[in-house]
């Protein structure tokens, strides 16, 4: 912690909070410039900083230590491979090949599924998406078709060889969610639904973790902090848009936070381009973007007839739209020394 | 749903949207202008706008109807008056007075709760708050009392005759909640914890509903919409500040909120000055603006000695300046026909 | 300056970063933690701390220095009182008396503004506002009556023993303003016009700075900064909104930046309810808030006949209503140890 | 426009409503759903909606129209392409070719520039950019070289047969600025100062319209209104990021700014990477991203020895660390049917 004293800030207020970091367990290394006095406190436990910055006296108090640990680059180097999916079926994310996730925004029947996945697996897809339980911002929206759906999920991928990921609402699912998905997927909606996080710590499944329509970085990574100190390590990112101003597009979809993610982070990041724009002919042009800035993988979402979707049609592509965006990525994503899956 | 046709769209496109809007079960008006068609589409079921959206020739497309029923003002044009807690110590919430509920961030001991009770009941104070669970964004933060918090607050309150509210985390604590507290608070990052919202609508006891920090107003009022399709008609919202990029506060607390509720909701709304600036400093001026806003309480942190709190501290009042406070407001209650309580 | 290095940077990158502030002119002050090197750089001069950033083992560097000083409250710790117009006429902004500063918000004619400013004097209010020129988004708005207009306003106003603000476009019209107007009005989209801010330091007249709608408050004080070094230091702030994610209001108020502005700067502060919120129903809650909060003056728009106002008049309160509005702050203002003006 | 009555509205409010659009001039066809009563009102004048807003029983208007006019891509269907320079040194931008334009962000010296520009003409950049009146927000940055920096910036691109594009800070520089640079910028701050951009109507030259930090796109494209209504359609458009709540980066650079362009208007629309993000790190994703969305060119930030830079070196690219770019990107251009020129 770095206390910034006030210009003009007197003796007795700089000793005052001097002593109250030394009563705090910090050792202090004081700086006097021309203008401020900068304390310098090293070591100590966490304190909410803003007890020391309402002190007389004092401007500004800096945090230093990084609040997450686990979730932070300096703690794996290297980057994290995240390992998905049963012996004989598995596919790795965050390493040399970008993966698509793919499939219907809402399981609606057995045949919609079915259909949609042979198309996935025609093209090459491994993992396939689709939502049984769905958080919808309105009561009198369809919500989803329950544990019925994720078995017809189970059953379409299991068909055609795919893994699966679907969206989990609350710890109480997490036993039903283990019997049929590969994947665990926390909306965002959740990523700050800290009961639900500190159960999914507990698991050893993967974990995909969207970011909150208004959270920053650093929440987002305090979030998948959550899950790994329960021991989980197998955290997957997924930026799908933040909350601006602009209102043209449902989110706006922050592709700075791929190479910001690489940065601060060792865990892989994936974009959702589909619930980031909200409109089919936007989520090529950001699937695009997303690869070419580097982010390890897309979920998208593809609809055999979107204009009979019961959620979500608007944004879903068409088979023929999907086939010509893998085409386009596969030219892509050479220039970032990745390939496609 | 009014559907603006592109200019210049020709009448094969036209029909093609209107024959569309009739299979929906929409029965639709044409207006042909000097620039654009506009087709009203009135009837029909819930529909996806952007299925219309992303027709040949449409330019735009916009909902009518107000995606909220139970809770818009047209369903109960008098407001709303929310009564809280057993005989013989009821309150009335939206009502002439402005009710004040106040107490500590979090639950730390008997003693504390005790305590700052003691003192919020000598300033005339009905209702004591208290965290007992904290949703706390790091996992190295402290996380709360638990059960024996609520049985703390329900003590000391029960001694001094107030009522409690605390926040609830998820569905399964409903009942051991109702064994202690006179309102569940939902916080900010459940105002979309649909599975938690639907379980408060199957109960009988009032709900404060936290607005999400990135929630727009309609957002706010569909979540309200869910505990009332249940059943639960007493839900009391309360603004504690959005997030913008203005960041020497912590949030934004956006006071315009207030007259805006008073317009669309019959639903009484509450103002939390502590979360929503997060500096002791600049509570007392946000509290004073709410209630000359037009606010129907405020929930406000107090804390008989915030320098050892363990959560929060620095956003709590010292029992004198909540003091200074209450005189202040009582000189600004009348200006908008209220009283305080 | 305070460089804070990774975890895990070895001595050579220390000692790198060390060398660079010193040829940089900076003392440095080493502290080193269990996990982090912390420097400390006293001295020196402006330099933009991404160069150091982005040294090999750098994980944050942190500015110290406020880069605003004539602005801030350390400069004048007890506070502007700015006075305005010529003697006998004179008022005194940011002292005890709340001022109203008020009128259409567009000059239509010598007929309309003289009819507003006599309603304006009989409530007491003492400085008159108009716009001459008019800064609209759109080409085909009305752009205003021009210097024909600032010729009507000062002619009402002299009738009626007034002051008058107008916003100025640009610094070629500084000379023709300062004939007309004694309040200098920079509207929210030249906050960052740094060419016009640059002249009107020249002035011998107070400056009226609005906020720009996504100016965060320090860049708002180095544009306050920017009139000052050149020697106007009647700098008179504005709030009038920022742009958030809500868009039930034009824009949201940013009630909380009056105490914050009171705490970081010693200059005057007032806020536009009208521009704030763009709706005659939530002009007077807003400002009796901004009163209730501390702020040192209020600019309204009322009009005579808003329905047929050329401009803006859906903000434009009526007379009866401003009435109301004055009679209601006049009870709030105590609250404050403020009285109206 | 289209006017919604509140659920409940009485025939006397509904027949009130009609009568004050036809007195506006408008034809009005209405619609009777089982909840609402809807006006479409076709015709008309422009007026302001919420004068029609706050008619009793009234409870939302839309706008329809579109508010611009020249600038949309019902205008022209096909597309702008803008040619810029003499002839024999002519380039165009918006057509089959992605246009780099690259250089210093501030002109320093003669020498700087003749390097830089040796550099970009080697890596076969057409367009030199660079700074000689610099919009600071801090009145003690360095304020630019003026006039001198622009004689510098066009002996250096004539020696090596580039172009010349600059910022111009107000309309009363633009003869100096005609006899230099070959595209006038209007940077951000500037997007909505009208007078400049009334008086870049009437010029004969390109111009680059960056877009505000808090300008919607619809705002943005009126701004390119005002200078196409005066006769200049050479207009350019030019994202370089929003503001928003996330910190990290300096802005959010809006992606998808580009495909809403695209479809909304035929102006060409580049990135500016550099001041999108503020950090060299995160300017070649942000330039890959931007390129695989579909931009017509970038403007980038490059500097032979950015740690030497007057300003905003910590964006500058280093020259290799372009060419690695410009490899990448020639990758890329050809998945979206384009090449890098």
């Amino acid at each position: 912690m770095v206390v910034v004293m006030q210009e003009g800030a007197n003796e007795e207020q700089i000793q005052n909070v001097i002593e109250r970091l030394i009563q705090m367990g910090f050792d202090v290394h004081r700086s006097t410039g021309a203008a401020h006095t900068v304390l310098g406190a090293v070591g100590g436990a966490a304190v909410d900083h803003r007890d020391i910055e309402l002190l007389e006296g004092v401007r500004e108090v800096i945090k230093i230590s990084a609040s997450y640990k686990l979730a932070s680059r300096a703690f794996k180097p290297d980057g994290t491979v995240v390992t998905v999916g049963p012996p004989g079926r598995q596919i790795k994310i965050g390493g040399r090949h970008v993966v698509m996730m793919a499939g219907p925004c809402t399981v609606e029947s057995a045949e919609q599924v079915s259909t949609i996945a042979g198309i996935m697996s025609d093209c090459g897809i491994r993992v396939l998406r689709g939502g049984a339980f769905k958080p919808r911002t309105s009561p009198y929206s369809f919500q989803g078709m329950g544990e019925e759906g994720l078995k017809v999920l189970r059953d379409a991928a299991d068909k055609h060889n795919l893994l699966v990921v679907s969206e989990i609402m609350n710890q109480t699912q997490i036993p039903m969610f283990l019997k049929y998905v590969d994947i665990l997927q926390v909306g965002a909606r959740n990523m700050q639904n800290f009961d639900l996080l500190k159960e999914l710590a507990k698991v050893r499944r993967p974990v995909l973790l969207k970011r909150g329509p208004s959270a920053t970085i650093e929440e987002w990574l305090l979030s998948a902090e959550y899950i790994m100190t329960g021991g989980n390590h197998d955290v997957i990112l997924c930026e799908r848009g933040i909350r601006t101003f602009e209102n043209y597009t449902r989110n706006t979809l922050d592709i700075s936070a791929i190479p910001v993610i690489k940065k601060l982070s060792h865990l892989p990041i994936l974009v959702d381009p589909s619930h980031g724009t909200g409109r089919r002919d936007k989520v090529a042009p950001m699937a695009r973007a997303a690869v070419a800035a580097g982010a390890d993988g897309l979920l998208i979402e593809v609809h055999h007839a979107p204009e009979t979707a019961l959620c979500d049609g608007a944004q879903s592509l068409y088979p023929n739209q999907f086939r010509e965006l893998m085409s386009q990525l596969n030219i892509i994503a050479p220039a970032v020394q990745r390939a496609m899956m």
